[in-house]
């Protein structure tokens, strides 16, 4: 395909020791060469390809220095975005990269869209969708279980297996054309349905199994969403403090939000906890008068987890089982705090009020049970499963959403077979699985879907 | 010299897409073949310099896919350090950067401490330390000016004026020596002298040509600390707003403190302003009632600038008059505000208290007189000088103590001539300004000085 050459700020903004500007598209070599001066007077243009070449950018008429740089040259197509690349290495710092960036824009480049690189390597067709929404989640990944998804998804695992079961469909497919082109034979028919019940069988066990990946995949991926939950002075924040001292927090600002809310993912045994509305718990301790009954109701509906915590030196209060009666239906495990004091909890009264949930003692004080408590969170994610490596996950919501559908649709069409329906209607449910399947590889999406997908990536992608 | 193979994340930290990590020393080709595995199964060892080349990192025992990269092989001694270099360019993101590093750091390096990278390009002799100090100089830039002296130096601008000096300085010291051997010849001492002066009072004048071009050089390089004063409600906040909304502010949390504590930059015309406490301005519009007089005071006298605030539609109040009095022997613009509103205030009075001090008439609300005061501030910073951009700024507060130093000396050396004091005592003053200036590009530095320099430097630079 031909497109114009695009340029952005691929490191992320901010004051280091690298920054890198990268220019993709048919001109990218000849802008670099324009604004590239080598001290030894090389012509990048002459250049061979996946070659380093140090020099200063200059402006080319003034030939003022602009900055010193490493230049990394690759020619098409063996390149992320299969166009000629040309990364742009220069020194860390706000100005230092805009004003590259500015250089590369006034001398022929456009500014990329964000995901713009990634999208043309998938339009270029050296990856597919999957592939190509799998380079974000690898950026995102919280954890080192969410990336390995990321990067098998990227390398084309779940790929590969939506390719697998699609040419199952298409086989199906071609054994439905001959029995209606052919439908004299009588035998075709008595063929078609055993064939077509079995391809289609093992396409809906092949989706089943992979969308009992898909809760495990959704949270590694996007984060298990945790509350904390308790009266105050129960040690909400000792806890927060504890879980995100042990295990290194990884802060992010919310995009587009103003500094206040940040999510705070922390790492518990290869579980990425998205603690919510951190700030407000570390700030006043007192999460549920702080925010209101409005927006603590929506916090709450919005969790995965709720990390419900008691005073064991106080009797159970009203308080208390006004929370766990707004929590009775989600996941939680209670934390039994303080148990460095003299214990007045009731701890049956704790266990008939947690219906079942597990329940955690705790010495925050004395970093006592942090330990159990970690683990019990690992398990209620793992669900008493071992992680088999070379499982395929679906974390995707988009992918998850076409399986379910997918799913329907194949069973639509076993039922009908299963029924005696004449194939040529069945025909079309399995036409239809093949295409929701193809959607996620992106083999049979809108342009204004794949616009969207991109837009959501980084700048510089 | 000989160094073990450091590692560090040379791009900053956060969600982007590439990072990369910086491996340099002996080892380090052989750590990352150690690691990497090309889909040709070509050798990273057998490859020639300043090649990129594309593959997995992988961990060597397990052969588990690591993640997928570019690596750029650059050898000695053509590279950033004087020694072997790798750079693995890696998706950006959190896990997956550090993922890496982890990677090198158990395969044989070890973690760089900030500024290492440089450190070393100092160390091996390519760059001098006033160069090394350039390139974090460059990184900080706050606008293209500081960025265009931190360029100039880093290329060597300041060091060759310095060993221009210096050179004078030696060969007034070949003199000297020549006096003390053979003072029998008479005339050796009568041209001693007046070489001495001669050469002497050029390194002088150079010195302070230097250090003319300091104060503009500091300010570049750290800004115009700047504080907008006055009472509540005159504007503060909106001037603020207009400020920043005009040019961009530049924000970054101050290392080692809350997220509450900011700085933030906006560039007015190439003058950096360092808009100091900006975050209470913002938050209740009242500078002096919030921050209490003890601040206050601390604030005001770290200022360059104060924007002193008043309000058009009032007359001059009892409390104006205070900040007039607070800050009268500092540089302060007076910014009469509301103009869009009935004048109440008496000019004439605001006239004699700013006591010959800019005084700007605006409407921040109409976005009227917001480019005069722009003006007005840019003129304060330039004092009616035009620019040269050949000029060698000094703006680093080591090099400009250490060139007071030296003319100081210098000058001593010079008067001791006139007053005819035997050239042997003369020789130490000059030995002396010949070792300050030699400070400057790390000639005649102790090593406790320079770990201490590069320890302020950032994380893999």
């Amino acid at each position: 395909m031909d497109f114009d050459t695009i340029a952005a700020i691929s490191t992320p903004m901010g004051e280091g020791a690298i920054a890198i500007v990268r220019l993709s598209g048919d001109d990218a070599v000849k802008i670099a060469n324009n604004i590239f001066k080598s001290p030894n007077g090389k012509q990048l243009i002459d250049e061979k390809t996946h070659t380093i070449h140090y020099g200063h950018l200059i402006e080319p008429k003034t030939e003022e220095v602009v900055e010193e740089v490493m230049l990394s040259l690759m020619r098409a197509p063996k390149t992320f975005t299969r166009e000629d690349v040309v990364e742009i290495n220069c020194h860390g710092g706000i100005v230092s990269v805009n004003r590259v960036l500015q250089l590369v824009l006034q001398n022929g480049a456009r500014l990329a869209d964000p995901g713009e690189f990634t999208k043309r390597a998938f339009l270029n067709g050296r990856i597919d969708l999957s592939q190509a929404e799998a380079v974000m989640d690898l950026i995102r990944a919280k954890t080192d279980r969410a990336m390995n998804v990321a990067l098998g998804q990227m390398e084309g695992k779940l790929s590969r297996l939506i390719g697998q079961l699609r040419n199952a469909l298409i086989e199906t497919l071609a054994h439905v054309e001959v029995n209606i082109d052919y439908p004299e034979y009588d035998d075709v028919e008595e063929m078609t349905i055993p064939v077509l019940l079995e391809k289609c069988s093992f396409v809906r066990d092949e989706i089943v199994k992979l969308l009992q990946t898909s809760s495990q995949g959704k949270i590694l991926r996007e984060g298990l969403s945790t509350v904390i939950l308790g009266r105050p002075n129960v040690g909400k924040s000792s806890l927060l403090n504890s879980l995100v001292h042990e295990n290194k927090a990884i802060v992010t600002d919310v995009a587009g939000t103003t500094r206040d809310i940040i999510e705070e993912y922390v790492n518990v045994r290869g579980v990425p906890l998205r603690l919510v509305d951190t700030a407000g718990i570390r700030e006043t301790e007192d999460i549920v008068e702080r925010i209101g009954v409005e927006r603590s109701r929506q916090v709450l509906k919005e969790a995965d987890l709720i990390l419900l915590v008691l005073n064991s030196a106080e009797e159970i209060s009203e308080e208390d089982e006004r929370l766990f009666e707004t929590i009775q239906n989600m996941d939680f495990i209670v934390v039994v705090n303080k148990t460095d004091l003299p214990q007045k909890i009731d701890l049956d009264k704790v266990k008939e009020l947690s219906n079942g949930r597990p329940i955690v003692t705790t010495s925050i004080l004395q970093e006592q049970g942090i330990i159990e408590l970690e683990e019990s969170i690992a398990k209620i994610f793992f669900e008493g499963q071992i992680e088999a490596n070379d499982l395929t996950y679906v974390s995707n919501a988009r992918h998850i959403a076409l399986l379910h559908q997918a799913k329907a649709t194949i069973e639509d069409a076993i039922e009908a077979a299963e029924a005696g329906v004449p194939v040529d209607m069945i025909q079309i449910d399995v036409t239809k699985t093949w295409e929701l399947l193809g959607e996620i590889v992106g083999d049979t999406v809108q342009e204004s879907l794949i616009n969207q997908l991109f837009s959501q990536f980084c700048l510089g992608k």
